[in-house]
């Protein structure tokens, strides 16, 4: 009946589904923008909470603002006992993503306000998602360390919060800014894979915390979350400082992948990539000789890569290569990296979400088909 | 920098994202075909488990092909434990679509083949996620009717052994092909939103497990699984046959949406609406006058409606609008439908998932960036 082919656009590469105001990539010239400010200054001057704020609200809160945002969002790190029986069971599966997402998904049982959609109520519920999944997150680091719960503290800032309950021991404050910084560098970008799982799935008025399961989802594969974890999983196989060129050297001749490097969007340096190599000069400034060792192979690596495919072929480090090393430090195993990006990008998640509501659309984008049409159904006993 | 404003397809309507050999929906004709076959034709001679083979090989079976897949599905209808007592603690918050979201992220947990990717571990899993998907949602049908827990019986079809979980007794036969209808009329529709939400998160690499529980998070929304629920409620409101011109005409005068009539992609009557219209009829000579009653007023509804509306607005009665009827009659509860739903979509979206592996891009689509540039990050002290 069609005559004229359908053009399709693979993988929906250059495709764009819908107007935001949330955050801008410039991957041409390598700048990422949080609600009009830039990354740098982020990373510079403003904190985790502030920055949920600014994702959320739109605007950079005023003291008072922030003092309340910041409170409300300590208030709301308990867990129901069933999510922590649930966690604890789990554990030990070495499955932290699919824990995760069962987690999330159950947690929404317990929430009165679950199918409230009115835009207060979905307010408060990406409060809520943003301080419980943290303390989720931080339980199954906890429990995969075999350091058994410990109850959140309300006393704490978000990220410390998150690395004591994870070691059970309150962290310096070096370690917990280094953290702070991680998390507001990962917290939005743009319609990256797993944002966009949260719009489809959001578009259908599904709620806010099934819609951020699909994300959990869609973060869990290896193309998207598990980067930084395959990256620094490089870095231990190289092993030592010295054999980082021979290796390098060795898997581009076998046209073998190197994680952490490329980016969909990028052409250029990933902003968010300098400003944790900033973190990688503290890290070399410390005592911890063997994470020094990887951050000094990362380093070296980097180097590299720039000469060999960044100048000539625009594949220049991105946001994962960086990332392990930082979170090794912190002492986060490296199955915990997904589930930590997820306790990251909530607030993008959120923020994204509510604003599709605002002019809700059904995403549903059509398949080329391509098989057969009016196949004659043979009966089985004639088959 | 970019002076040409960028082209946005809103809500990726009429936009081709991939090839796919599954399933042709062809909305003009109001044709629906499975692999070639036509719809019609899959619920006169197929059965569910001919379909999900046809869905998930791309063939029909041979009579010992058939049988031995059909006891590889009976076989996979077990539940852990964990499981079991997650749902029963869960039921009684009506939350039937998280608890499944929950029970299938945990049920990844317990399977030692989540991340094989191979394809046969996939073939394996999308037959397991077939048969304990439908264990899941008969357990929370139980669990919400106050049954307590039936076992799974491997000497049923897929069917039976659904209505059996539920109401703790063996089907009649009528009532246990009249859901075979159904499932098979639910099992596949092309790129919906839920299908779409499957392959954004399978598209990073995710596991079958969590690219389904995406497509769970979808199908929970309104504008998706949750049609055919307030279709039904709208017959109950309507609730005496002589009521239906006056109620519609009001509903059609004020504006009001009426839930299970028109489609994105149907613009004349929906095939599988035509086939559940059948057992309508035969639900007419039962002697179920409840239920009589409703599908009296479905029947009314719907004569009027294509008069109104179908003939001149190109909106007409789509899948969900006569399958609540049905579903009342065999005895499942409204908040199960849903989750049902999910049940019989899975061979479905384990289909599109395998396929879209085989050739496998990353769907990440653009947003266009609306807001502002370049602010001054002011301290907090000085706002």
């Amino acid at each position: 009946m069609e005559e004229k082919p359908n053009e399709v656009h693979y993988g929906l590469e250059g495709v764009y589904f819908t107007d935001s105001k949330i955050s801008k990539v410039d991957g041409i010239n390598g700048r990422l923008y949080y609600r009009g400010y830039a990354i740098e200054d982020i990373a510079k001057y403003s904190s985790f909470e502030e920055t949920c704020y600014l994702l959320l609200y739109g605007r950079l809160p005023k003291k008072e603002e922030l003092d309340s945002f910041s409170k409300a969002m300590a208030a709301e790190r308990d867990l129901p006992d069933f999510i922590m029986d649930m966690i604890s069971k789990l554990s030990g599966r070495e499955k932290q993503m699919h824990i995760l997402s069962a987690a999330l998904s159950a947690l929404s049982a317990f929430d009165p306000e679950t199918e409230d959609q009115s835009p207060g109520a979905n307010m408060r519920k990406s409060i809520r998602l943003i301080s419980k999944l943290s303390s989720i997150v931080a339980a199954i680091g906890s429990a995969a360390l075999g350091n058994g719960y410990t109850k959140p503290s309300k006393d704490l800032s978000h990220a410390e919060n998150f690395l004591y309950m994870l070691a059970g021991k309150k962290p310096d404050a070096g370690k917990a800014r280094m953290l702070d910084k991680m998390l507001m560098l990962h917290a939005e970008h743009s319609s990256n894979a797993s944002t966009f799982a949260c719009l489809v799935s959001a578009s259908t008025l599904s709620d806010i915390y099934l819609s951020v399961v699909a994300g959990i989802s869609a973060l869990k594969g290896p193309l998207h979350g598990g980067a930084d974890e395959n990256a620094l999983a490089m870095l231990h196989e190289i092993g030592n400082p010295g054999n980082t060129e021979e290796y390098i050297e060795q898997a581009l001749a076998g046209k073998k992948k190197i994680m952490g490097f490329g980016h969909r969007v990028y052409k250029t340096y990933d902003p968010r990539a300098r400003i944790i190599k900033e973190s990688l000069m503290e890290i070399m400034n410390s005592s911890d000789e063997d994470v020094k060792n990887v951050t000094s192979i990362a380093l070296r690596a980097e180097k590299l890569m720039i000469d060999k495919l960044g100048k000539t072929h625009g594949i220049w480090p991105n946001v994962d290569f960086f990332s392990g090393p930082v979170y090794e430090y912190l002492g986060i195993p490296s199955g915990l990296f997904t589930p930590l990006f997820a306790a990251s990008r909530i607030p993008g998640w959120c923020a994204h979400i509510m604003e599709y509501w605002q002019n809700n659309k059904l995403l549903r984008p059509l398949e080329n088909y391509t098989g057969e049409i009016g196949l004659k159904f043979v009966k089985i006993e004639d088959r």
